[in-house]
């Protein structure tokens, strides 16, 4: 195990990379095996490349000189489900059809950690404190499974949505693992594909790989874009074709509303033949933290809210709504021969995107440091970068209130993207199904509650105003239906139509009932 | 001090309020006076048919039916700063010259306790913990002050803004003291009155006045509508006419952004010859909090959103926007004549509104009890309810990000319109005053920082993805600018443009410069 000799001191030498191996007398012959394997697998003339583009890319000015040629999103490319009323049927059936002929899959965009909600496992198994305590990865499975059975019920045919779940290196085996232990949530396991995504190290502003420790190389994944070179190099591209897969909706884990496989977006890009389609929620203040859509030189292509100037941020149009105001959710649509070019031909062409970060590193004496300051950066790809290579892009508008609550944060003071703002979204949600299908709430006394109750949305106050800190995060009427009952509002007033309800409701397969105090 | 021999137990007992004085005997001297006077003032007859005209109206079902006559707010009496760009510098102009010739007053609806907010004293005097620490009554009063001297210095006449300020008996005292100790923030005194709204006692639902202990009636104010019967037996209006007041802005005291007498507000609707104006933000959320404005069989009319049904709430028009988004936020322009006539002709025929309350009371035995369900109502008037006699209705449709963020709740898990908010609202919107008038904001890196930085609005992480709790509810960039400096952003290139600032920039009296760490 001798660097020296097989030629790895060599080949960091030359890639200047030489001081990745300044502990190496101090590691144990396991920790020299494992530096030795993760070293070996790195290819540092590419690494190397992709640090000097991005580090050029990043220190231009190209933003402000680009700003000037920003157009919004043209209405032809544009769906929107409150200006294209008429259309949404015909959209939605067109999906639904698509899917029974087993032609669409998901694929899911698992890779992160919970570190910002500070929490150590995917994701995807948080548990927002719903009466049901499904975890979000429940309840897309509960929702594939729902539709599966809607486009069956519909077309006669026993179909299949084949679930791709991308992984990091991080959360691979957790993932699995919680997937296994939950019966794959009565889907066919043969039909949920996990792969994995790269990683690429964090690297100095002079270019050195940073060392996490003595024996370690800092890694991170390479972002969500590191998504193609995935699917290639793990041969999904091969798994969707044997399958017969022509669509291929992608999405976040951490969507708690998200509309898996939506049948009115699939349907919408279908028929305008989309080889891309990016689903947005419009933006209405101009400092909102979100990428909008917008065309360059004929191309589309996101622009992230840190790259936006003010006033291309403030512009409005004639009508008074902000000029680029279709809002990023990170919620796509992409023709299965689209996503093959991408993979096969576009993938290099893809600018890796570079973040400034504080990297905890081990200083030369070999302790560990935590950095105050950046002192290094991270490479990341990123999925929308490859709307400029789509010939035909459309745009889908829907309402935040029925489909984008991200969770972000951990609950704390006035964080915004939380479990219980999460949690809130989705029971308001659920409470309108039941109100526009005819249901109705009714209070101790019997009296209707109001739509909008008093207490807004913001939590219960006793009426002498003082915050009921005991329910101070609870919304006045709970309310969730199971995906299983209802993919998106649809079938339930066989269930509620005419009928009244306390402010606490469950509707799943055990039936319409009322939760007792503090969950089911 | 017999009840019996001043005729009061009789009048008591005409009015089906004897219960008052079943702890009579208890009571010593000076609590009987008390009890005495308070029940003299009372008109027991007027209260009686408050009641019941009050609990006739709350039961009716009125609003359903009420629904199918709704109308939206029509375009042409809608001014909207997004959809109107090129008249706002009219009415600014013409707003101002109203201002100028002393023909403008401000009225600050001030009756509430910090309750919610979980202080005891008035709202206005809260610190929402600005760099300048100065509250919200500071705040309203040096925007009345820059304003002055905008109008002076373009018309080159010395003019009066006069600031009527209304109480309740329970803010006053405090209020009056706190403007006296701060010297009227460099007004003069002379042009701040102070009047006080009435009150009225909470009632069970059988008619009776609640006792809060065993000498005391539980009183609240009558509600912001509570403003004209108090504009009259105050005498305000004949002090507005003796100045020749002949426009008034009311507006609430709780929201940090309110421009005070807006020129734009007040031109708009005197170039339309409007006697009644309403300021809206748009509602984009259908289960929104907030009353929207609307028409109902010719007049116009604030539906709250505790009485819009669901289905009322959710639609939207042609253009994918809501149908009924003119939020209401408490802010309003009355012509002189029209606020005259509602005085003196129409007040008795507002209704009044019932709020179900958990009211403490004294129980039979003379303990005091906290209910936990509600135990009766209090009755309010509502300054919007005057919309319906205004012959000229017009509708002024301002942003949010630029003129509302009111003050509500504690700050607490997920609380909105808390200090926090108001605070990172008040501070956003310097920052993108700074930028528009040409400044920019540099990290400790020299680098330019965007203008929606890279963590968004909600609070710094550490970039391993951890909230800096620490820092957790600052905002990056912390840029405060006094009105003294700026009214709405205007006079700031002079100052700013072409520099480059850190992140922590104030702008006052003091110059320009740059905040240390934790405050000024």
């Amino acid at each position: 195990m001798d660097p020296n000799a097989n030629g790895l001191a060599k080949r960091l030498a030359e890639a200047g990379q030489s001081h990745l191996l300044q502990f190496w007398k101090e590691l144990g012959p396991e920790e020299q095996s494992d530096l030795t394997l993760d070293l070996q697998g790195m290819d540092f003339q590419e690494l190397n490349g992709f640090f000097k583009k991005a580090m050029e890319a990043s220190g231009s000015s190209k933003q402000e000189k680009m700003d000037a040629r920003l157009e919004p999103v043209p209405r032809e490319v544009l769906g929107s489900v409150t200006r294209d009323r008429e259309s949404l049927k015909d959209w939605e059936e067109a999906g639904l059809r698509c899917i029974s002929q087993s032609k669409v899959a998901v694929l899911l965009l698992a890779g992160g950690q919970g570190t910002r909600l500070g929490v150590s496992y995917p994701k995807g198994m948080y548990d927002v404190g719903l009466p049901s305590h499904k975890t979000l990865f429940q309840i897309q499975a509960e929702r594939i499974f729902k539709l599966q059975q809607l486009a069956e019920q519909k077309h006669k045919i026993k179909c299949c949505l084949p679930w791709y779940i991308m992984t990091s290196g991080i959360t691979m085996q957790s993932t699995k693992d919680y997937f296994s232990r939950h019966s794959y949530f009565g889907l066919d396991k043969n039909n949920i594909i996990f792969f994995q995504q790269g990683m690429l190290p964090a690297m100095e502003h002079n270019g050195k790989i940073i060392l996490e420790n003595k024996g370690k190389l800092s890694m991170a994944p390479d972002g969500n874009g590191g998504l193609y070179r995935a699917l290639r190099n793990q041969g999904i591209m091969d798994d969707m074709e044997r399958r017969g897969v022509e669509f291929i909706h992608v999405y976040c884990v951490d969507n708690i509303l998200v509309k898996v496989a939506d049948p009115s977006f699939v349907g919408f890009c279908v028929k305008k033949g989309a080889d891309c389609g990016a689903k947005v929620v419009e933006k209405t203040n101009p400092t909102e933290a979100v990428g909008v859509v917008c065309k360059v030189d004929g191309r589309y292509r996101v622009v992230e809210y840190s790259e936006i100037t003010l006033a291309t941020a403030e512009k409005r149009s004639a009508d008074g709504r902000l000029m680029f105001n279709a809002g990023n959710v990170a919620n796509h649509f992409f023709s299965f021969s689209f996503l093959r070019d991408v993979v096969q031909k576009y993938e290099p062409e893809l600018q890796h995107h570079v973040a400034q970060k504080k990297i905890p590193y081990v200083g030369t004496e070999g302790q560990l440091i935590k950095p105050d300051k950046p002192n290094g950066i991270k490479m990341e790809k990123f999925v929308f970068d490859i709307f400029q290579f789509a010939k035909t892009f459309v745009v889908y508008e829907v309402l935040r209130e029925d489909e984008f609550s991200p969770l972000k944060n951990a609950d704390s003071q006035d964080a915004k993207d939380t479990p219980t703002t999460a949690r809130h979204a989705l029971m308001s949600l659920h409470h309108r199904w039941v109100l526009n299908a005819g249901g109705h709430f009714i209070d101790e006394n019997g009296r209707h509650v109001p739509a909008i109750p008093r207490d807004g949305a913001a939590g219960r106050f006793t009426d002498d105003g003082n915050r009921n800190l005991k329910d101070g995060t609870d919304l006045p009427i709970k309310c969730e239906i199971s995906p299983l009952v209802s993919y998106g509002g649809e079938g339930l007033e066989e269930l509620v139509k005419g009928r009244e309800f306390h402010a606490n409701l469950m509707i799943d397969g055990n039936g319409v009932h009322e939760l007792v105090k503090n969950g089911v």
